[in-house]
């Protein structure tokens, strides 16, 4: 198995008691989780970019939470529409999209 | 909100959809996930060491499966007798475990 060059991780509040809520997932991340594995698979980078839901990273405030590793690059309030320029900006040129991070 | 220094993330196979199932769930990664939890809370580490559930990594046979990142360490068939020596060799030490890693 090849590692990915980029990994994506989505808070959607995913419980591992199979709850289904929580604050990114009210907050439409699972909407984010799907828009950014269709912009994977259209632009054919699923061999070298990972996408995974995960659970709570305690900020929720700033949800939906996207983090990229190994970049260490956190997004706050990603909505679905943003996540077409985080894939082109940061993802396929390398640039981070300021305005999201923190 | 100071980034953790290490991100461990362990396959639950957590759905966002809310469903309790998979190859990781049903080989115990939530043993694993709290064990990690309770280590990590034993020994203070909160602040610097984050840790979550996710769902599929896509290489189930080898689950449950463990990524620390920024690392880009990826471990194989980790129980919950090897968190300790996960945290105490390579959380605390900086040295890889070799034998769980791939």
């Amino acid at each position: 198995m090849q590692k990915p060059s980029r990994h994506i991780f989505i808070c959607t509040s995913s419980r591992h008691t199979g709850q289904q809520k929580g604050f990114c997932h009210s907050k439409a991340g699972v909407e984010v989780l799907q828009k950014f594995m269709e912009e994977i698979e259209m632009r054919e980078l699923g061999g070298e970019v990972f996408v995974n839901n995960t659970g709570c990273f305690g900020i929720c405030e700033k949800g939906p939470i996207v983090v990229v590793y190994p970049d260490n690059v956190w997004y706050k309030s990603v909505t679905s529409d943003d996540v077409t320029e985080i894939i082109e900006s940061h993802i396929e040129g390398g640039k981070v999209v300021d305005r999201l991070a923190f």
